[in-house]
């Protein structure tokens, strides 16, 4: 057993939910059956509605973002009718747009799920986020970070009344400008596992990890922060191809389990090794957006930006993770 | 050496205040001199100022809660000169208000650069913080998470123009009405010591921990969330005598290392105790707000409301942690 501050393994993510419709219930609701998050209150019908997977995305369901997440066991999939569940709860006139994380069993559930909305008559279309730079084969590319940066904008442009093909268009373009990348200085480990997804030793860090606890890419020899910044961000610079004077928005995260210093030390070093290049930031979130659990560890995405983008990416929002209200723009720390 | 995501320990809080000021330059500012961060920008000369210590206090500096933090090394008070220099640098003519900890260290630092300013002409008053109820003599009781409630509550009270005397009023009900405790699963270890601050078995719990790595008061065995909310609940609800009816802030939070899940299960476990005890929930906090670097677990903090409080607890702020923006009251999860 590795202690947690759960009750019974495997209870956990039905507990997690509950707790968060406790803490904001004018932001959502939970529907018991299928452990699925719904917005409090529903989008008008001329708006497309977003739908995503994953537990951690209940923090993104509000206003601006998802209307629903449909949550599997920690680290699965959801299965198909849980996400058929929740495409039917908040299908609006305007369509739905699914956002699929490029994991296998996260593509078949909803695909299939997709398939079979669209078999009842209801207008869905999805996008498949695959942004982890770590696996060079870009079929085989996970998707992490970048989903929220897809629910943050698409979701701004849902709240504008874009029909379903400009939404989806929008999706794509943040998918096509976007790339993520992670390292772990500590493994995780499932409550109902009861043990680490691997081990690492004192002096070793993994590199280019998942979301879920798999295994980095490589196992490198433990170095400071701002050698990692530069190792990490010149992968994703190489492979989008940024030039001197891009413009970029940052988002420099922990892996669950590190602390506010090491976010903080890791996001200065990320954004002076970027900066460096002769990129310019129009902004960042640090923070917890994409974690694993207890691990301990950092990840960096970058988005290249253009006018539509940085104007999606700033409108207002309000969920339980991202708030941007008023003319404050910049994101919460959250 | 234990793995970290910073540079060389010992720079890890410049490097992590550095990190903070580069993300919210609209927010705050750092003097390279003293490592105190200021408000970027000062507030009017009719506001009371406010001023603390710690690393972790500069995600509260901004309008509507601190005009200066004062950081030490990990674990340590800011010196002397380095209180006085912030207090002279944000004193306005309505005066300071100092809000101290209940730490040998601190007490005797932060007491000394108050008596200091006041022979130079300042006007600066200050209250101590000692909410941390596992330990049972009053007056050694630590100041741990209802600090940032004070800053809060005081920091409303500031920003209305409040006398002095009257500020330090508001601030002291909510050291006389607030409690705090807390639990560690894993230790943490300071990076420029490279070792733990203590050892724990797979099935134990530090039961009444304070902020700096100290151990706790009793070692306990491993139980369920549910259980050790019920335990430290009771412990907040004896020493303040809460009675059924009473309106009630609860701050549930992580202890630096403890993922997100966690955090919410906790949560929930402890909102329904509070509930099933009659108490009213008239708000909540979940995050990271007062933490010890790496370590897993949790801390309750519990304010007693009144009308006064309830209003000065949801008025508009905007720092890194803390945001409360417009008509939507309730604060990030940060």
């Amino acid at each position: 057993m590795i202690k947690k501050l759960i009750n019974t393994p495997g209870e956990e993510v039905r507990e997690m939910l509950e707790g968060m419709a406790l803490a904001f219930p004018e932001i959502i609701r939970l529907d018991p059956q299928w452990n699925n998050v719904y917005r409090a209150y529903k989008k008008p019908s001329y708006k497309v509605a977003l739908v995503s997977g994953e537990p951690a995305h209940a923090g993104y369901v509000g206003y601006g973002m998802l209307d629903a997440a449909a949550a599997g066991a920690t680290f699965t999939s959801p299965t198909v009718p849980q996400v058929l569940a929740a495409i039917k709860e908040v299908a609006t006139e305007a369509g739905v747009l699914v956002i699929i994380k490029n994991y296998s069993g996260d593509v078949m559930n909803f695909t299939s799920a997709v398939k079979m909305a669209q078999a009842q008559g209801i207008k869905v279309d999805y996008v498949v986020v695959n942004d982890d730079v770590s696996i060079a084969e870009k079929e085989k590319r996970r998707g992490t970070t970048i989903t929220v940066l897809v629910h943050k904008i698409a979701g701004a442009a849902a709240e504008e009344g874009w029909s379903l093909s400009e939404v989806k268009r929008v999706a794509q373009k943040v998918i096509d400008n976007g790339r993520d990348i992670g390292v772990a200085l500590t493994p995780c480990s499932v409550p109902a596992a009861g043990k680490y997804t691997f081990e690492l030793g004192p002096d070793e860090i993994e590199f280019g990890i998942g979301i879920h606890g798999e295994p980095g890419v490589q196992r490198i020899k433990y170095i400071q922060s701002k050698d990692l910044a530069k190792i990490m961000v010149d992968k994703i610079a190489e492979d989008l191809g940024l030039k001197k004077g891009d413009e970029v928005f940052l988002v420099v995260q922990g892996t669950g389990g590190t602390p506010y210093m090491e976010k903080f030390v890791f996001y200065r070093d990320v954004r002076k090794y970027v900066e460096s290049l002769g990129l310019k930031v129009f902004g960042s979130w640090i923070g917890e957006f994409m974690t694993s659990l207890e691990m301990q560890g950092g990840r960096v995405a970058i988005l290249r930006l253009d006018e539509e983008l940085k104007r999606l990416l700033t409108a207002p929002a309000y969920t339980i993770a991202v708030r941007i209200t008023g003319p404050m723009t910049l994101p919460v720390v959250t």
